[in-house]
């Protein structure tokens, strides 16, 4: 079984460790011996540390060494659209497995990648795409078929749970909390992808699709990012047993015409303390996924770095290449449901809207009838303090998105309302 | 795609149930329709409720039904030894696909039925023979296949974690706690094989098993069970910042000849609160695996019930009904590494001790000497009261449970000593 390998970074250089060390193990489980037939890398000369490998088996010719005769298996850990598409696809074409740890090309193009499998009758692999090391992929597209998915609701990046899980611990402002994810390597130089919630939404994209056997782009994603989160958010979740998370959620339910319909977003939210997702603490994941009959299931790991990433492109590896001896392919894409994806104005979520108020009499009736107006039901309302320290907390019912959010604006235009502190999505609650 | 069914309780009406409601679904990812070719029970009158099938299909002639020639899949869900074994054994040598959940007997003869199954080069799967519908075998066999598992630990029985955490709740004893779960329908009448651990054990050798890719049958298992853990241990843990719950534990490592080998053990343990595991609550299962790449997975969930084991269940028939599809079977059971279980002696543990001594000068040192004189290295001690109520509580760093246990025995014949109030294991920690 020979192996054509994209990318030697940090997973790269450890999938090559794994293979060395756990050699003999490997050939037992698949029943031959995994070689390595190259390693593409864009520059020879860089330095990887000590490698147990061939130096003549590195090459710059990524699309050269796809292309030759004597290799199975195509295993991209590089990243990026392009060229990580091209390698990929010519290698699927052609009848080759692949493995990738691509989310970013799985949320925007994965229908070219299945489209390519499909062609060359090839396995297309991706667990190390979503939560890193968590096996998680193969329980949605293969436990759990027999059941039917409602809900996956994911914390799915490490970065903005080890801020955010600060900001919980110590009472740090953001600016404060993404400095020392950055110090400790937590977070990138530009950390963008992660705090904007963009890599967070590649792997709802990917859930989505797998859960509810339809394909979701990264493009149907509603995303927002932690950037706005404050210390006095956090406070607030605290004073309601909660804790503010950047959730991942896809669920799939009726849209505005009763359609069954697919919701997939992205952004923070207050969860209950007592809710399993709210121990994941530092840069762990965890996605919860309900189900009819399976009810509620929950994994849980590491999501990135090096050794986990690995990890789970090397399962991915032994499962092509059995497949392979055995002369079979796994499962393709399943996409039989097609359900549309419904916009985020017809989400149901639940707000809670903390805000400064005039301490008049009235206040508290005013307040309540634009949430009426509109349709919103009021689960609590807290009212406290007194002359110009007056204030309001509103948590409501679950609503439709677009409604929540025309209540928030006509209750910043009203002349007794002072200031809107903090507006947050509760999510995980009963 | 003909079914089989042998057993018609609480999950095989709900399979019956799920199979008719998702049949466009089913039919859609198998790619044929699953239809039953019969249902064989023990008493035909028996009222099951309405089921959605046609009464014609049930026989008592569960031999003959898995003889037919139009049966393709035989799914079994009555339990125990005998006759399931009969039964699976000649359907799987007759290259019939064969679903289970009866964990007792793969735990205690698995051998036969993959033997069985190796012969007529057939698919066994039994995902609901552990932690009901969490998605835990399919990842154990394949996702980590490219890893290697140092140690698992899971939380597999709800009736008793019901019963440990209700004590922990309200302080209730074992026997106030007990009753409370048997009302509640979370413990059976005869509650022998949930508290005393049999049922955790024979999950803990199928797990053991496929982790270590090595053959633990039930008899392999060191079986502690919950009727001794009283208030007072309870709230010895609660002072410690721990909780306690019946784990099973499968770890991988040298014995003491410095041997690769395998320890498997099922017994009431300590764990901090911190620790994933403790936040599992009622009757929810999760599994803790520790893997040398991955890190540390948790995979949580509903263990029990008709609901979610049906779920596991099915997951197998669309995974057994596809692979006769494309004429090929999943990988056989996986036994290359063939470790030794070693003996409990040689478990390396950590124990809790709380002692009522004298309160005599010296006390502190003779009990110290007594730890010393079998390599027992101490981590904490207190001391606390004053004459005749003076206690000890002594916590050691990891030791051979040999060591433990003679020292324990020693402790116990001082005459400082006046009694041993509470000897526990501790796990999970630093």
């Amino acid at each position: 079984m020979r192996l054509a390998l994209l990318g030697c970074g940090t997973v790269g250089a450890e999938v090559v460790r794994l293979l060395h060390e756990q050699a003999a193990d490997l050939t037992a489980r698949v029943g031959a011996p995994i070689e390595i037939a190259g390693i593409a890398v864009r520059r020879m000369g860089r330095d990887r540390g000590p490698l147990p490998v061939d130096p003549a088996l590195f090459t710059t010719d990524a699309l050269g060494l796809v292309k030759r005769d004597d290799v199975d298996v195509v295993v991209e850990v590089v990243g990026g659209i392009e060229p990580a598409r091209t390698w990929l696809v010519e290698a699927l074409r052609s009848g080759k497995s692949a493995v990738t740890a691509n989310k970013a090309l799985l949320a925007e193009d994965g229908g070219s990648l299945h489209d390519a499998a499909a062609e060359g009758q090839a396995d297309l692999y991706y667990e190390a795409a979503v939560a890193g090391a968590i096996p998680l992929l193969r329980p949605l597209r293969e436990s759990l078929h027999g059941d039917r998915i409602t809900r996956v609701t994911g914390i799915v990046n490490g970065t903005t749970n080890f801020i955010l899980s600060a900001m919980d611990a110590t009472g740090a402002g953001f600016t404060e909390a993404l400095e020392e994810a950055t110090e400790l390597g937590y977070a990138e130089a530009d950390p963008t992808a992660d705090v904007e919630g963009f890599d967070a939404a590649a792997k709802a994209a990917i859930l989505a699709s797998l859960a509810f056997h339809s394909r979701v782009t990264a493009a149907d994603v509603h995303r927002e990012g932690i950037t706005g989160v404050t210390a006095a958010d956090v406070a607030s979740a605290k004073a309601m047993g909660c804790t503010i998370k950047l959730l991942c959620i896809a669920s799939r339910g009726p849209d505005s015409t009763g359609a069954d319909s697919v919701s997939v977003r992205v952004h923070p939210a207050m969860i209950p303390r007592t809710h399993p997702l709210a121990s994941v603490g530092d840069a762990f994941n965890a996605v919860f996924v309900e189900a009819e009959a399976a009810g509620q299931l929950m994994f849980y790991g590491r999501g990135a770095g090096g050794s986990p990433t690995a990890s789970a492109v090397l399962g991915d590896i032994v499962a092509v290449a059995r497949n392979r001896l055995a002369g079979v392919r796994a499962p393709s894409e399943s996409v039989y449901a097609d359900l549309p994806v419904r916009p985020m104005g017809e989400a149901v979520t639940r707000y809670h809207i903390s805000l400064d108020v005039a301490d008049r009499a009235g206040v508290l009736a005013t307040v309540a009838g634009v949430f009426a107006k509109r349709d919103v039901s009021i689960a609590t309302v807290r009212q406290s303090g007194r002359a110009d320290d007056a204030s309001l907390v509103v948590v409501t019912h679950g609503a439709p998105e677009a409604a929540l959010a025309a209540t928030v604006e006509e209750l910043r235009g009203l002349d007794i309302v002072r200031s809107i502190a903090s507006v947050l999505r509760v999510e995980g609650g009963a």
